[in-house]
């Protein structure tokens, strides 16, 4: 398989483009760092975006929702959709209002939902997808009911083509404005998990699991 | 003004229906908290959607790019454009995979682009935006020129319908799993600024501003 995803009309990024990656790395990185993906499909002719939890294996996005959801009946039956994860890492503060921005990295992917029907690899899917969001949690619970599978709605998106967006910079400010009088760098934005909160359910002699443990204070 | 969007067959959410709300102090302050929208809309029958940031002003969405960006020329002539914003506050982690699930505010918008030519339009767009990420900068910076203004391209989508899906609960269990020895419970994610870095060029006498020093350490 090419390192890079083939340059075509449909994902090529036409502005800024040093910014541009299409390498797997780069764009496999994005995808595997965020908690949802922005779906977006054409209904009657008209956009659509929703935002989907996914997990990714190999070059497939694996997207669920409830099976009698809208979104997952639409890609049943739609032959593309585009999917972005976009994280913002810091504001560019420049010098003038022109040459603010955002320090940012963007995926984008377009490709063909199939619908997942086969029992095993709804199951593999969503075992993808729990493994995207806590890895190891899914060994630690029950094997999901044959009915909650049933009722879980599971798309295989292919990736077909995608380009990533990458910005990580200092302000870039027109020569004219370092001579003003005003402060100019980057803030940046941390997303982070905070602390486990248990449910009023849980025994006093129930201790989260290492795997959930690991998850606090950690950084997107 | 109807304090609610009238619900049509576009904007009605279908599943989860004791989460969707259509009120429009709740869809404002959803919108209101973001730094970026995801922007679907359709290029040659296709989707594509497209991460842009943006500033609300009553029932207007103002979006920005280059003036040349393919977003803002496919923009320019859409009849129809959706855009979500979505925050995700915290992992649900419940004692099985079927009820995990996340805590969020969605907000989805549907309405038509329209190109804004008009210089001084343009510019008071410019100022909703920036006011929007950093509240009080657009004061401290010098005007635009001419130029800029004309090469950036501003788009203003009317609100003709939205919905806003929002969730905040603890883990919802099947009765039987709670006899299971597992931890339930949820995990908070927290966006927030960090501090402030500046560019090498700012001068050992310019300090940030007020306007910038507020930002630090504040949640989205």
């Amino acid at each position: 398989m090419p390192s890079d995803y083939e340059q075509t009309r449909q994902n090529t990024v036409r502005q800024i483009r040093e910014k541009a990656a299409y390498d797997r790395v780069t764009v496999h990185d994005i995808l595997d760092s965020a908690l949802y993906a922005s779906v977006a499909f054409v209904q009657d002719g008209n956009p659509v975006v929703v935002p989907m939890l996914y997990g990714r294996e190999g070059e497939t996005l694996y997207l669920h929702g409830a099976r009698k959801a809208r979104i997952i009946r639409l890609l049943e039956t739609t032959s593309t959709a585009c999917v972005n994860v976009t994280h913002i890492d810091a504001l560019v503060i420049a010098r003038s209002a022109f040459n603010s921005s955002m320090n940012y990295r963007s995926a984008t992917v377009f490709g063909s939902p199939r619908l997942v029907e086969d029992h095993d690899e709804k199951l593999h899917a969503l075992r993808v997808i729990t493994q995207a969001t806590i890895p190891g949690r899914w060994d630690e619970l029950r094997d999901p009911h044959v009915n909650e599978v049933k009722m879980t709605g599971v798309i295989a998106l292919s990736i077909e083509s995608a380009s990533a967006k990458v910005s990580n910079k200092m302000p870039d400010d027109d020569e004219a404005d370092y001579d003003l009088p005003v402060w100019a760098g980057v803030l940046p934005l941390r997303s982070a998990f905070t602390e486990l909160q248990a449910d009023d359910k849980v025994p006093d002699d129930i201790a989260p699991s290492d795997v959930l443990r690991d998850l606090e204070g950690k950084a997107l």
